[in-house]
């Protein structure tokens, strides 16, 4: 345990823009999120990453191509991508109905099961992540152009 | 990517109380988050808005009346609520058993799947949502007085 | 709805060490978490907890011994543990494979349904939880040495 000595703030807001090209995909956003917090310059904080759509979701846990696999198992287990979703009526549908609507029922029902946000530590000036920890978007509706966007907080301390 | 210059720290609390009338119901926040960003006066910087009960959750998805509806069928086929919990055998419960009991292992089971807080960046004096992001506090175990903590951090910088 | 005066400025980093025993395990962090809090003398703010392992979680929940055995109980059907788990299929397997490889395929599966890390407000000088709020490391892949870091940021307004 260690108490820090605020010398300065230090803050940083971000947008990741980026084109996802499968309907089920994991991208891993790691490398892009350390160079975030190093050009940030902050010592220690916490680092906000926040989708901004509604069939996506930010989760960690490790880069192993055959496990995302097995996720992608998992997720069409928990709501099959031939489920029966009332959202996927647009003849019923009262609200929110677009032209550009696509059945996306399962992706919406796969988002509610992870998080659409990771708030993670930042300490000795790196973003803290276990030896298998990797930070992913995944998208569950794609390909689609989508938007994050991070908020690092603070201080560079000593 | 932008590097902030604080100008001045600027904080606030707020407690959101609230009753929920269905045994399953998604109660939409963002308004109300919204006006506590706008209140607060600051520029940029997080909102963590955080459920105090173990039988809610607080979510991030579309509010579309019909897709709340496959929300729910996917929590009830998750943790079905004629399901066979042990928490529900108050005979062989030892710690927690009130007057007030009611079998309610199934939300506990639904409120482990979903989390309990959602932290989400404030960019530019507003709380930074997707087109069709909402925010919503699930209630699991309803009908019942809930009570939410928000807290907002950030700065008035330009 | 309260608007703070920042005093001055109070952080605190921690890391949490413990042995976990079991396969399957909810260890109670809240009173670790609350002596924290206390320790970091600060009178609002947030306290991150994030674990640092891809087959681990933080949740939020009653600590009921029963109810616990439902959560493990849910877990188990979500992902079982003799499941079929591409990951686990070490011959097949082109990265990450080291020598203390064991399957795990289902606790990362696991792991991925819930949270890797939570998020809790700090009010009054005290970690807000509700009455049966408390905060637990899910271990999913034991019994292991796992590792937590815990940031706490606040103010020492009044």
């Amino acid at each position: 345990m260690e108490t820090l000595t605020p010398v300065s703030a230090c803050r940083r807001i971000a947008t990741i823009h980026l084109r996802t090209t499968q309907p089920t995909e994991f991208i891993d956003l790691t490398d892009r999120l350390e160079r975030l917090v190093a050009d940030a310059g902050l010592r220690f904080g916490i680092l906000n990453v926040q989708t901004l759509h509604t069939t996506t979701a930010i989760v960690v846990n490790e880069h192993e191509p055959l496990l995302l696999a097995d996720f992608q198992s998992l997720l069409e287990a928990a709501a099959p991508d031939n489920g029966n979703y009332q959202h996927d009526d647009t003849s019923a549908r009262t609200v929110n109905v677009t032209e550009a609507e696509r059945p996306n029922g399962h992706a919406h029902c796969r988002a509610l099961l992870l998080p659409p946000s990771a708030c993670l530590n930042v300490v000795g000036g790196r973003l803290l992540l276990g030896r298998w920890q990797r930070v992913f978007l995944v998208e569950l509706d794609g390909p689609r152009e989508r938007e994050l966007s991070v908020i690092i907080f603070g201080e560079t301390s000593r």
